[in-house]
């Protein structure tokens, strides 16, 4: 008997239909024997739905009543599945943000969970109900509604597991784990049966869709397992763990394609102390969070700076940039949105030489050009032209041996 | 300078477009030196879907979660408006029920207000933003959610008003205020300038459907002005105001249709001391109101008994009426809903005597059969058959001069 929460994911709950399937599949654990936690997205489509109201009647909307606004799809869909649990003979209760006391800052679209109160979680528990929890919300200090940002009902599923100290927390989802590479571009991606918390952030922060990175960042912190399943099927999923001997056996698990950056150009920059810095401290002030930076050799004391950005952030990045560039005389800047990044990750990088170099070798043979590098102990990623994106995926995926999982990795070395 | 209580209806609410035009009347109010707290339905026709997806999800869905379920509806609403009036420059702030601290008893779906906080509402306003309350809900002592019944939005208003010592209650919907019965069944139907509570809740409880009963209640209890009045034109509506000597003056101030009822009757109940009580404790227990009641003559120690209840009840009601039956051998329980109750309303029935001779004179000189009567100080209700209910309320409101305001009613006596 274990204490399960188990987090399913807007496709999961998307209809009256799989809202049903969803509390089959509860009152199934339930009488296996476990304690079950449920934490739901909205109905999917429904958080578009209520972000295209709000932006209808403004542009450029109030944060705080946004946040009101969209955590009512999470509402909807708690209430659906307790009404489809009892229905079931199986007690629930849906709660939100000030019901499970999921406190957190002030923040708005993107907050972050200070506490969760175990105690009002556990008397639901004890009276024998499902407590159903409304993910992606909060509140903060003042009683307002908060929302976590995109993918935030992973990370309040993985905050409950952790509050609760949760044997396990099942991450239902439309896909049936965590992929080598994404199947939609490599039809040879297999399945990862086990990953540790460190790979599984790099490939999150990549953009492979599975997990939220502050989800993967909190279940690292508070060594929750987090087992990433199909709410479509029985079959175990990807588990992401605690990292071990065994995965460091491995050279590199996945192949991640991020399309979401651009790049970001300022030309003629007088190579002074303290002048790029000032750049990056106006982005850090505005939330703009920047991957890559390249700087080139100077010239007759010029130098030409490029970094990227993600899209989302790109428009107001590049306001920064000109008027940082006006103030120090930079003559020019050029945005670049032709540009993909696709990384290696695998923690077995750390104890293998040569991972870097085998990568730049892979895509020299196959005539695609690496703009940028990138790299940290478990990754290493490169900026290239968006048309090879695929081809450079497809290319490493076989040159590091992902295809064969029984074959040892260093065999291909 | 006054405070000013602002209720807009579904239909006010009922679109992009329409909060906008709410937002700017708001904005109007603020800038002539009042200070406002809105309060806000879910968008027209979205109680309906939410409370529809909850039956599909099970016809007998949990209380509790269809609570949370359709509280969504005046969250999206509120904060909708609070976007609009942001974005026109006044800062506002929605409020739902444990925001606003409107706590209610635990009977989910019918909850009745117990206080409302207003040193939160009063913080809103002391920092100069416009309180946009979300109607209709208020939280339990436990936290769960609660909703007030239909119309409920009503009641939270005159409630923020009473416990917000507001200067008014505009109630804006999407008729110009009450009228002397409804203009679809009489054209000749006159809008009332000034009505005294006690008629307002006769009228409400008769089917009016301008003004939910619980709201007529607490403003008469706690003194609230209320103003109904549209929400899409400049005009006064009507005033709901203590009862004064002008207001007596006047035999019948209005003519109302209830077609929302239903009659019961069980057949052959043995004709003792408590048999009848037994029954309406059992249907009280059920929060079944009953409304008629009517008992033959006893035949050979059997009597026949007829009640009345709303649509709604009826199945819950002759549920209980079998089981009752069957306790005391009574035969046979019969349901007709091919009834409908017309009434007439005036404190100045107090001071004219034949005022209910006079309507069952005006009913008979139409033909029209006379199944049940009630009567209270200020109201004649007569159950009739439906097929007669439109030519019933024209003929009244024609026969007791509601059709012509000038003229004192006497006259026509």
């Amino acid at each position: 008997m274990a204490l399960v929460v188990q987090k399913y994911g807007g496709t999961s709950v998307g209809s009256i239909e799989r809202i049903e399937q969803v509390a089959a599949r509860i009152v199934r654990s339930c009488r296996q024997g476990h304690r079950v936690i449920a934490v739901v997205s909205a109905m999917s489509g429904e958080t578009n739905r209520l972000l295209g109201l709000g932006r209808q009647m403004n542009a450029r909307p109030n944060e705080r009543e946004m946040d009101a606004l969209v955590a009512t799809g999470e509402q909807v869909s708690a209430s659906l599945l307790a009404i489809a649990l009892s229905g079931m003979q199986q007690p629930a209760r849906s709660l939100v943000g000030h019901q499970a006391r999921i406190l957190t800052d002030g923040v708005h679209a993107k907050a972050r969970i200070s506490s969760i109160d175990q105690q009002h979680i556990n008397a639901v528990l004890d009276e024998g109900c499902v407590p159903v929890v409304a993910g992606f919300q909060g509140i903060d200090a003042r009683g307002n509604i908060t929302t976590l940002g995109r993918g935030g009902t992973d990370t309040t599923a993985v905050a409950v597991a952790a509050a609760m100290q949760a044997d396990v927390c099942e991450i239902y989802t439309d896909v049936d784990g965590v992929y080598t590479t994404d199947p939609n571009i490599c039809r040879h991606a297999r399945k990862i049966a086990r990953i540790s918390y460190e790979e599984m952030l790099e490939l999150a922060s990549l953009g492979a869709k599975v997990l939220q990175i502050r989800s993967v960042e909190l279940a690292m912190k508070y060594n929750v397992p987090v087992h990433v399943r199909s709410s479509f099927c029985e079959d175990e999923g990807t588990m992401v763990v605690q990292e071990d001997a065994s995965l460091e056996s491995v050279w590199v698990s996945g192949v991640a394609l991020d399309r979401n950056e651009a790049k970001i150009t300022l030309r003629a920059v007088p190579d002074e102390p303290g002048r790029v810095a000032l750049l990056f401290e106006r982005l850090a002030e505005q939330a703009i969070s920047v991957d890559m930076i390249i700087q080139n050799i100077s010239q007759e004391g010029f130098t030409d700076l490029t970094f990227t950005v993600t899209q989302d952030d790109v428009l107001r990045a590049r306001e920064l940039t000109e008027q940082v560039g006006q103030e120090m005389n930079a003559t020019e800047v050029s945005i670049d949105d032709g540009v993909a990044k696709v990384s290696i990750v695998g923690v077995g990088m750390r104890n293998h030489a040569g991972v870097a170099a085998r990568m730049f070798r892979l895509l020299a043979d196959e005539g695609i050009n690496v703009d940028a590098i990138s790299t940290s102990e478990i990754k290493v990623s490169c900026l290239i032209r968006t048309k090879y994106a695929e081809l450079a995926v497809r290319t490493l995926h076989n040159g590091f041996g992902l295809d064969k999982a029984s074959v040892p990795p260093a065999a291909h070395a």
